[in-house]
């Protein structure tokens, strides 16, 4: 029984520390997080977040996968319910425009924020961020090979065009709507979207 | 004459240290910018950065000044060039995709990354970075009115919503190409805007 409880506390632990560390990391950098740093923030001891993530960096790619498990949740998960092809392709670009637009991550998407901040350098991290977009482009370009097959889109659309198209797209408005906090610029997007998807 | 020369030097180290702090910020980001790293960085006394800028936001707001100028002569003048309108529009994205090809900043553009680190703060930086975001869309959609009156778009085309789908459009390669280093890429996102533009 003992052992049950301290596995579950470590859990709980470890969750609160993940949620704390992808805001942090949103906010101030991924490579600012440290050991010590999230220990004074979640007021655990150094020695205890160590003992969970080992490393500066195996806490920071706990974070990436973290933060990767929050955009499925609330930005894949809720359109795999549609078809796919065109339902599920405009499900996710609306899922993620409406993401950004609840602010619940008022410094915007982590993916965006993190890969400008460590794009041009190299190692795991990097490595795990750029693959976890290749995930989400290349699940647009499923669902727009999808249409094709549905006769949703023309024959001689390119689906890996139409996922950059729309991915480009999205990150550029996450940071866009950054600075300058104006609805508007959401729900513009979400028309060319609509528009560009018939 | 000696003062001429004082001036003149100056002007030359002002230069020299905007350059390098370009640089800096991008990489590492506009927050970490301080008198003390830059003048570690250019081998300049503390004083003598000091003297030049006064104070870290004076620095800072110093470097988005010459990033701008740096944007300007990279991309803007070149396409000027052009005649308003389509043909003006295309040469200013694909000005901007050339010269993240270049890599000249192997950190991709300056104005994404400062972006997406400082803007969900507040203050006169994020307020001068967003300036010089909305500068930019907003010459876009004044290429875009221009075709409009060419007849060289429709006439119920919206040069807004054209200026934001190829801004955020660019914003959203460089971050992407920052992350997958691959040129295909690139020449996808120029073909496009240029499918998009006619």
């Amino acid at each position: 029984m003992k052992k049950k409880r301290i596995r579950i506390d470590g859990e709980q632990s470890r969750a609160k520390i993940l949620t704390a560390a992808v805001r942090l990391a949103t906010i101030d950098g991924i490579e600012r997080l440290s050991l010590a740093r999230i220990a004074a923030e979640t007021g655990m001891s150094k020695s205890g977040v160590f003992g969970l993530f080992g490393s500066k960096e195996g806490l920071q790619l706990a974070t990436v996968e973290a933060a990767r498990e929050i955009f499925i949740a609330e930005v894949i998960t809720p359109a795999l319910e549609r078809k796919g092809g065109r339902d599920q392709l405009l499900a996710l670009c609306e899922g993620f425009l409406d993401y950004i637009a609840r602010r619940q991550w008022p410094e915007g998407c982590f993916f965006a924020s993190v890969a400008a901040e460590i794009g041009a350098g190299d190692g795991p991290l990097r490595d795990r961020v750029a693959e976890g977009q290749k995930e989400w482009v290349g699940l647009l370009a499923h669902n727009a090979d999808r249409a094709i097959d549905n006769e949703e889109f023309h024959a001689d659309s390119d689906p890996d065009q139409i996922a950059l198209e729309l991915s480009t797209m999205l990150t550029g408005i996450d940071i866009a709507y950054l600075l300058h906090r104006d609805g508007e610029l959401l729900e513009r997007v979400r028309r060319i979207v609509r528009a560009r998807l018939g």
